[in-house]
């Protein structure tokens, strides 16, 4: 089996203005959709962070497809490295990640698992060791957040608009709102377990709004904080011993390794982090420093699913606790997370995703559904969904018309407050 | 953490003269042992094949060690294949594998586990993502093989010399003598299945012996066959229709992935490999042709442990039956089998090992005990095995003393038999 075709597709989702430690979300979130075609008439598909950059790689990936062989996943990486340089890619101070290579290797290992799982007639997480559960825990991913709902979808709330559908459209700039919004949330999706971004207002402001959530669903909904990396270390030490007893994990409240050791030495809160350790090149020093009790690993950016897997068997050996980061997606991603999801042997935690946020789709049928907080393994091969080349192409049709190449969080900001810049140190 | 130092020991140890397809086993086995010593005093410990290759590049590796980060597993590889270059090695022609760089990155990939597993208080498997098994079967491996026990330990066996410890001195050349060395090593390690190494003496004679064991062990004892690739087509195709319903799989009748998949679609008996498909590079055509039913994987040949896992986790995926090959080995390379056997998401079949007719060992204590057939995980951390310094010296004094620098089966086997040649298809 050779691969015949690699179609790169750049698309935008609808995406409500979500406020984080960077900005702002811009009406669309973009994303790159890969398909990988064989020349025995398989295929397969996977969702990517959409960059100039990333785009660029896809484009010289297909000129060299006849030399990727679908089941020698280290040949295709030594490949890319060749190609485009193994110089040390940095994942940036935002909240997203932003080493192209590492995505575009994920890109091709997804599709790839995905065309091979549909071949042989077996589920992707079968390919990964098999399900270590068959239906994956997700937290309820609540945000500050701006009227409306992001891209076409901004459209008034009548009184026929209830529920979820009414909550994601609504401002949420205080703490009875977020609450508001977290109940709207679980009556939807069951979410046994809640997580607030912040990183953008007041901490006092932010952290009451933990607080509050706290005093509305109690001790057994499971809730965490996750400011970015934005704080100081004075806010946080502050913040942290606040919500000691309060919280499940505070996520990157200080920003590099460092300052998350030294701050873990007095706040009595596990940290999480998806900023700080984030490749296996950083486990040396974070397990020199004790610098987060657990890591939010990301396919998308640890260069697919088996570095990623193999972080998680050893990462979890050596005591770290494991789960998965988020950015907005589409139903693509969300089955790759559950597959993903389901393969790590230890789950220290339900796992973050924007699904919720996002209404537009581009898999057949209905979106993937959440139940319980859950998302059971998707049936079928593969990844267990199907693109949908309508919709695929009317999300190409919004990247093209939206304008948006490259997310910048700040720009956004600044279209509503032109004196906004971001810090990576707010408070 | 950093390293603080490597130590690279050659050793000898005494191999009995068991044939093989290759010729004759010398008197002893050499073998590769790398200490690796932290700078916060932890240290670990693994084994490879010895060659005058491997021991080079070990040596190039010294004087890199700060460039080694212990937790950066991908980090070395990319050092080492930058170093060494990263030309394609073949595995060569014998019935052992002779690709040094996936060696030498075993020998530190291995060490380095164990080194943490120390460290963290951890097993070696708990940081492969956790024991499926507890205890690892073994099958018993038998040998066609002349009189003696090998270096040193050829003495004449006289009244006390009882069990195996006088049969594994004794000459098996025919049927009667196979089932009697079967016998004896049942005994004394409980094996529930055995393993016939063939592709030496006259197939007709080799199969008979297959026959025997069968007769005298009846159906409840899986039998397996390994000529080494070194029968003809015509050959393998008789005595593998013979062998249908007989045998638990066929181990590399024929050689190249071409030859086992004309093969195999004419002969009905699971082929099992460790010769046609050893590297992820080979895996396209192995899928494309069908060219065996189970991969023998060798942390010692593909890289290490985690490689070697993440070959588990897909081609077991991909409906490949997984078990593990060996060569004859200390304790240290048992104990990195066990926890990697332990590791492998599903076990088709037990597991290889030369163990039993290896009598020195360089661990501390006494040898590894195979009981029931099974090897426990050993209890502690890392491998669960410390080396025995005055073990070890010895060990490499007979390194030195034995003049051995190579393993050549063919000199072996002419110092017997003059006019003896290697051929890569004999019968």
């Amino acid at each position: 089996m050779r691969i015949k075709d690699i179609i790169v597709t750049p698309i935008a989702i609808s995406d409500p203005p979500l406020l984080n430690a960077s900005g702002l979300h811009a009406p669309y979130a973009i994303r790159i959709i890969t398909e990988i075609i064989s020349d025995d008439g398989f295929s397969g598909v996977s969702e990517i962070p959409c960059d100039p950059t990333a785009l660029k790689i896809l484009d010289e990936v297909k000129k060299i497809k006849d030399q990727i062989e679908p089941y020698n996943f280290e040949g295709f990486r030594e490949i890319l490295r060749k190609r485009f340089g193994d110089k040390k890619e940095e994942r940036g101070d935002q909240s997203w990640d932003t080493r192209s290579i590492s995505h575009v290797e994920s890109a091709l290992e997804v599709a790839i698992f995905d065309l091979l799982g549909k071949k042989h007639k077996k589920r992707v997480c079968d390919l990964l060791g098999g399900a270590k559960r068959e239906a994956v825990p997700f937290s309820g991913y609540l945000f500050f957040k701006y009227k409306g709902a992001g891209g076409e979808l901004g459209f008034d709330i009548d009184e026929n608009t209830k529920g979820w559908d009414k909550k994601r459209q609504e401002e949420a700039l205080t703490p009875e709102q977020i609450v508001e919004q977290a109940k709207a949330m679980i009556d939807e999706f069951g979410f046994e377990s809640l997580k607030l971004k912040a990183g953008i207002l007041e901490p006092r402001l932010e952290v009451d709004s933990i607080l509050a959530l706290k005093r509305e669903f109690g001790k057994n909904t499971p809730l965490r904080i996750d400011p970015n990396a934005i704080w100081s270390f004075e806010t946080a030490l502050k913040f942290g011993k606040e919500m000691e007893g309060v919280i499940e994990y505070l996520e990157d409240p200080v920003r590099g390794q460092e300052e998350m050791a030294r701050l873990k030495k007095v706040v009595n809160i596990p940290f999480a982090t998806n900023m700080c350790t984030t490749s296996f090149e950083d486990l040396n020093k974070s397990m020199e420093l004790n610098s987060e009790d657990i890591i939010l690993l990301d396919h998308h950016f640890w260069g697919g699913f088996t570095p990623a897997l193999k972080m998680a068997e050893m990462a979890s050996g050596l005591g770290r606790g494991i789960s998965m980061h988020s950015n907005s997606h589409t139903g693509v991603s969300m089955a790759a997370m559950v597959h993903f999801g389901a393969s790590i042997p230890h789950l220290a935690s339900s796992l973050d995703t924007h699904y919720p946020w996002q209404k537009d789709d581009i898999i057949k049928g209905e979106k993937i559904k959440i139940e319980n907080g859950s998302v059971k393994i998707p049936i079928g091969y593969g990844l267990g969904v199907e693109l949908d080349k309508e919709k695929l192409a009317i999300a190409h049709k919004n990247y093209l018309k939206c304008g948006i190449t490259k997310r910048n969080d700040e720009v956004e900001m600044q279209k509503i407050n032109p004196s906004w810049k971001f810090s990576k140190v707010r408070y």
